[in-house]
């Protein structure tokens, strides 16, 4: 069984997007073990997609298209399959009925543009599209299955996961799947990572490949088996060595987020959490709270941007601004004490430091950043010196943060 | 003058990798005034490759194939070229030679496996690539260009800039650059915004084609010409027409975020923001201060994810969360004014929802979140019903959150 995709889009040939989506179908087809041999991408012309989807019928058992199944007329990827295909256009009046109601919940005028996204190929069953207006299709004749499915991301995504999951399961799958576990580790450099599992990443069943995020190292394990099941017993060695060696720096597997992996840490100790964030804003909280059921550990935070908020807010001292600034390990401690105390929370973090572009000097330079981590004993405070852009300085921040968080929550 | 890429590398196909290198060259291309119609991906298989050039070869006039120039066995787009172009190949003793001196250099053993990377096509002539092993090739025949480029990223990246770059210059490049300029709308629909520009976006030149993001419309203008210049005096006049008929909704150019607009509108007025922020957790705090000089506006604010910190930090009255709950007009109402006072601002604003996955009911759905803007004369607020997955809902939140305040702003 073997598949092909064609992206549609002029905006991926003019490099003004990257193509996720390719990768996300890409891993999909490898753990279904469905043979990915050829990828194409064309831009918004009926004349090349159409050539491009009959290619791809020729020498693939399962053909997907992404995008350009939008309204606007450069949305053609409906027009090009119809000819490849060759089959004649019909309007779906359930995809209508689904359209015209969507557009009255929301308050929209209803307009015969719209109808574009009711239209498909005779032959062709539409896809729910939960999040988005255009349906996606599918189609089977003379043995090809056939799918096209919408390019923005939050619509594509969930429709890969779900719909086209399943239809692909039916379609049948390989004999040899490909499968990957993801090992997560923060708080190490990827070289000191690559230097302790060297002897692995020369291995060839299965493999291990390292790649770096901002502040973390994730590693591919990967094998080929006739099932999941006998993939995952050739990886389950190699995992625990691996875990063996990082001990633990490795803080989770496959998705899991960093700040999953310290909320699941609260909720099983059963500690609530604060905040006081200045050079990031928010964005502790924010990832915090993208963690569903973290209201059960996470009581609120401060956000004390200015001196006057954290004097205000926090209590710091208007000598201890004076005297050392509030980038400074005396600051983050009581950002940290006050914010504990105001909401009698088990931890407060603090982060205060500057993100740039401007406000560092050579004595305080940008990426300096002091967290602060207070409990009921008292605040224990972390210098950083932090590199990168003002959006990488604030991101790497809150993710020392978590490390640090985390490592205090496992009692090193 | 055409250009097609070959993205080689099974790791791409799998999904392990996103190609963001093709992406690079895509925007090369365009600000070079080649067009670019086709790309493919192929794995680590020399047959297919071989027949991708072939193809490519047969409809483009420069073919640039990214990856599997490395010493190992699965490298094999020198042989794939060598047997496209039905030429011999040879070993580059000037390669061979520099090869043998890096490899000195850094106390590595030199291995025949290393000879791999000196080889070429005859006819081909060695890229030189500071900083990796394997040379990028280039090669002329029959009118076509031809150029293999290493896939590591820091490899690539230099190369396509300098060496890449200037070959492209050479061969031609295009007599017609493409350029572009992005308009970006905020509080409008897709549809409607194309509704109201319709006839802009059949138009041939310049083009105009919408981007749906997160609750925004990204709307990209092109033209080519013989320089950038040229192709700006087309595009000004289409620009003015779009701001005409979107009116306020036409908040930035080009990379400009909605948060900049925003926080831009407040250093104009003079005027100084707050937040109180429950189930966004800090993202709309994170979103303004990602503006570097937010300091001058942003004074702070207060995450208040659980009842008792919406009470405690913002006097939100527990009467008000028994009779109606944190999710309501009255809550949304009690948290900005609250927030404005404390910190003596001249906006707060509050966003209060449901985030999902759990915590719907059918009175309070999934998605629905109220938004307050206080100001000194009192609170307005509003009610949405956003959807999506509670990542969604949260960015989504923040974004009609930044709509809102910026049409308070603008005193619409």
């Amino acid at each position: 069984m073997t598949a092909e995709i064609i992206s549609v889009g002029t905006e991926i040939l003019l490099g003004q997007i990257v193509d996720t989506n390719a990768a996300i179908l890409g891993e999909l087809f490898a753990n279904l073990g469905i043979r990915h041999v050829h990828r194409q991408t064309v831009g918004d012309n009926q004349l090349r997609l159409t050539e491009a989807l009959k290619l791809a019928l020729s020498r693939a058992d399962i053909v997907i298209t992404i995008g350009g199944l939008g309204p606007t007329m450069d949305d053609m990827t409906r027009d090009g399959i119809s000819a490849a295909l060759g089959e004649e256009m019909v309007l779906d009046e359930g995809v209508q009925t689904t359209l015209k109601e969507l557009f009255a919940s929301r308050g929209l005028t209803w307009t015969e543009t719209q109808n574009r996204q009711a239209m498909r190929p005779v032959c062709a069953t539409p896809i729910p599209n939960p999040f988005g207006t255009a349906p996606g299709l599918i189609c089977k004749k003379n043995g090809k299955t056939f799918i096209a499915m919408p390019g923005p991301k939050q619509e594509f995504e969930p429709m890969a996961k779900t719909s086209v999951r399943e239809a692909l399961m039916s379609a049948g799958g390989g004999e040899q799947i490909i499968h990957s576990v993801v090992v997560r580790v923060a708080g190490m450099g990827e070289s000191i990572v690559e230097e302790k599992l060297k002897d692995l990443m020369m291995a060839e069943q299965p493999t291990v490949a390292p790649y770096a995020k901002q502040a973390e190292v994730h590693l591919r394990v990967t094998a080929s088996g006739s099932d999941i099941a006998a993939a995952e017993k050739l990886i389950a060695p190699t995992v625990a060595v691996i875990q063996a060696r990082l001990g633990h720096h490795v803080y989770g597997f496959g998705d899991t987020t960093l700040e999953e992996a310290v909320v699941n840490q609260l909720l099983e100790s059963g500690k609530t959490l604060t905040v006081a964030e200045s050079c990031t804003g928010g964005l502790f909280g924010g990832r915090i709270t993208s963690v569903p059921g973290s209201s059960s550990v996470f009581l609120g935070g401060f956000l004390t941007y200015s001196n006057s908020s954290k004097q205000e807010l926090l209590g710091v001292g208007a000598l201890t601004l004076k005297a050392v600034g509030a980038v400074s390990p005396e600051c983050a401690s009581e950002m940290a004490l006050g914010a504990r105390r105001q909401l009698d929370a088990d931890f407060a973090v603090s982060i205060t430091g500057i993100a740039g572009p401007g406000g560092g000097s050579e004595e305080k330079p940008v990426g300096l950043v002091y967290i602060g981590i207070a409990d009921r004993e008292g605040c224990e405070v972390k210098e950083f010196k932090l590199r990168g852009s003002r959006e990488t300085v604030r991101l790497r921040a809150t993710q020392v943060a978590l490390v640090f968080l985390r490592s205090r929550l496992m009692g090193s």
